[in-house]
C-alpha cells in the first residue's frame, strides 16, 4: 500500500470563512470573547466546513474494538473476553457510551477491527484484520502493512459516514490491554518517562501496576520503535483499534469533518495522526480531561485544550456525546444570537401597561 | 420579616438513598468510579430527591435582573441601560443564555427585581423592589429589610417552579455593575485582598480597572460589613439580583431541587446562602470555571468542583443549560446502563453466520 496517499489530500482550514465567522462572533450581543471556547469552536467549525452557519444534523461515535496479544503478560485488570462482551453491549446500547449517545441523539458505529471472538450482528461493522495483535512484549504488534490496512479502514469509514450525511464524529475504542499499547506509543513518540506515561488503566492493583510498567519497559527494549516514524511506532507497539482511529483522524481531515477526541487512547491515536500530518489537528476537538495518566501530556503535545472536566477514565468514546452537545451549542451561538444592531432594544416599546408585544 | 424562617426547614441529603444509589452505580458495567463526576452527580441527585432513579423533565434558568447605584462611580464598561435592554433580549431569546437554553430545552424565568427602567411584558416576572440599589460607594446598597424581601422573592419563586413541575433550576443574573458588588462581598466574607477578588467584568480598560479597585476599597471602608453576618454583607454591599439568587439557593434546599451555579456572581450568591446554612451546598452543582477573577476562590470556599472549562465570563446563567445536559446524562447512566449481571453476555449467542438476533 502507498503510505503517502493515506496522509495526502488534506487541505488547511478555510481562513476566509474563519475571518467572516470571527467578525460575526464579535458583533453578537455579548462582551467580545466572553463565550470563550464556544466562540473558538464555532469559528474553527467554519474553517472546517467553509460555511459561516453550521448545523450539526447527524453525529456518530466510532468505536474501534480489538484485542491485544500483550494481555498474556497480565497487564490488564479485566479478562480479555470483556473486549467481545462489551462490543456486544455497545450494540445493545447498555454501556456508558451507549447511554450517553442516546441521551444526545447520536449513533454508535461499532467496528470489529481485531476482536479475538467471532461476533456476528448486522449492526457490527466487520473489518477484522486478525484475531488480536501479537504480544508486543515479544515482538511487533502487527506488520507495517497491517497497520496501513487498519488506517485505511478508518479513513474509508469516515468517507462512508460523510456520504451518509454525518457531520460530526467522535472516537472511541474497546480493547482490554490497550492502555499498555497507548503508553508504549506515548513513550516512543515523545521520549517521556515510564512514570509520566503509565497509569492504572481500568483499575490495577499496586503489584499489577508495577508489573505493567516492567512489561512496557520490555516492549520498548524489544521493539526499539523509531521516534521519527509514527507508522513504525504504531505497527510495532500499537493496536488495531488505535491504528483504525489514526485513520479516522486522517479521514476527518481529508473529508473535512470535525472529530472529537475521547480519552487517553483516542488521544494517542490523534497524536500519531498529528505526527503524520500536522494539519489533522485543526479538525480535532478534545472533549474531557481523562484522569488516565499520560492524557495531559498527549494533549499538550497536540496543543489542544479540553472543555469538560469530569474525572472520567472509561474510554469507549464516552466523552464524545457530551462534547457533541457543546459543539452543537457553539453553532447555535453563531446562528441564533442577535447582533448588537438587532439587540439594541428601543425601551419605549416596552413601557406602559400593555403586555405581550414582543 | 423573621430572618430565621428564611434559613430553616432545610433537611440534609437522604443518606439511605445515596447509599442505594452508590451500590447500583458500582454494579454497572464499567470499572468502579470510571465515570467520575457523572457518578457523583447522580448519587447526589438521589440524596436530594430520595429516589434512586431520577428523571429531569422541566428545567429553568432563573435570571435575576437589577441595577446597581454604584455605576455612577464609573465601574462598568457598558452603559447602565444595558441591564434593561438585555432583559428584553432575554425574553426575546436572542442572548447567549437564551440560545443555549433553547438548545438544551430549558425555560428562562426572567425576573425584574430592581431594574431602573419600567418594562412590561407578560413573560417578565415583576418583583421590582425599587429602581436599582443605592450607590455602595456612599452608603449601604439596600436596607436589611429589602435584602430579606429579595431573598423571600427567590425562595417563593423556587416554590412556584416546584409546583409547576420543574425539577432542575439554574441561576443567572443581569445587572451592569454587579461584579463590583460581587467582589465587595467576596472580600467582606473571606478577608481576601482586592487583587484576589476584583476582575475586569465585561471588559474594563487598565485605567477603569484601577478605578474599580479604588471604588471597592472605598465601598468596604464606608460600609464596614460584619464578616460574621452574611445578611449584613449582602444588604450593605450587595445587589438585588444577588439577594434574589441567595433566595433561590435557599429555596432549592428547602424544596429539594438541584440548583446549578453559573459564573462569578451566581457563585457569590451561593456563598452567602452557604454561610447562612451550610446544608444548602449539598443542593448546588457548579457548572463552568468562569475566568472572572475571584471565581475559583469562591468555589474553593464552597468546596465545589466545576464540570465545564469553557473560559466563559458572560454571566446571564449561560453556563447552566450546558451543565443541565450533563446532569441529565448522569441520571441516564443510573437509569439505563446495564449491571454486570445484565451485561454478562453469552458470546455463543453471537457466534455463527446468523445476524440480527440481539
Amino acid at each position: 500500500m502507498q503510505e503517502a496517499c493515506l496522509i495526502e489530500d488534506i487541505e488547511p482550514l478555510n481562513e476566509k470563512s474563519m475571518a467572516e465567522a470571527k467578525e460575526r462572533m464579535d458583533n453578537l450581543v455579548k462582551p467580545i470573547g466572553s463565550l470563550g471556547k464556544l466562540e473558538k469552536m464555532s469559528i474553527k467549525l467554519s474553517g472546517i466546513t467553509g460555511e459561516l452557519y453550521n448545523n450539526i444534523e447527524k453525529k456518530a461515535v466510532i468505536i474501534m474494538c480489538s484485542d491485544n496479544g500483550v494481555c498474556e503478560e497480565g497487564v490488564a485488570s479485566a479478562p480479555q473476553v470483556v473486549t467481545a462482551t462489551q462490543t456486544v453491549n455497545f450494540i445493545k446500547g447498555v454501556t456508558g457510551v451507549g447511554v450517553l449517545a442516546r441521551h444526545n441523539n447520536c449513533d454508535l458505529k461499532v467496528v470489529d477491527i481485531g476482536i479475538n471472538e467471532e461476533i456476528n450482528h448486522s449492526e457490527l461493522i466487520n473489518c477484522k484484520i486478525r484475531k488480536g495483535t501479537s504480544n508486543i512484549a515479544k515482538g511487533e504488534a502487527m506488520t507495517r502493512e497491517e497497520a496501513l490496512t487498519a488506517i485505511r479502514i478508518g479513513i474509508d469509514l469516515v468517507s462512508k459516514l460523510k456520504n451518509e450525511g454525518y457531520n460530526l464524529i467522535g472516537t472511541g475504542e474497546m480493547g482490554i490491554g490497550n492502555t499498555t499499547s497507548s503508553s508504549s506509543i506515548l513513550i516512543a513518540l515523545t521520549g517521556c518517562t515510564i512514570e509520566e506515561a503509565v497509569g492504572r488503566g481500568a483499575g490495577l492493583t499496586d503489584e499489577a501496576f508495577e508489573k505493567k510498567k516492567k512489561v512496557i519497559k520490555k516492549v520498548l527494549e524489544i521493539n526499539k520503535p523509531n521516534i521519527n516514524d509514527p507508522i513504525e511506532v504504531l505497527h510495532k507497539v500499537g493496536g488495531f483499534d488505535i491504528a483504525g482511529l489514526v485513520g479516522v483522524y486522517l479521514g476527518a481531515a481529508k473529508y473535512r469533518m470535525p472529530v472529537v477526541i475521547d480519552g487517553f487512547i483516542s488521544a494517542i491515536a490523534a497524536l500519531i495522526a498529528y505526527r503524520l500530518n500536522n494539519v489533522t489537528k485543526d479538525f480535532m476537538f478534545p472533549s474531557h480531561i481523562s484522569i488516565e495518566k499520560g492524557y495531559n501530556l498527549v494533549l499538550s503535545e497536540l496543543g489542544l485544550d479540553p472543555i469538560l472536566d469530569l474525572s472520567m477514565r472509561l474510554g469507549e468514546g464516552s466523552g464524545c456525546p457530551l462534547a457533541f452537545n457543546i459543539l452543537e451549542a457553539s453553532t447555535k451561538i453563531m446562528n441564533e444570537m442577535a447582533t448588537f444592531e438587532e439587540g439594541n432594544v428601543d425601551l419605549n416599546d416596552y413601557k406602559g401597561l400593555w403586555e405581550g408585544k414582543i
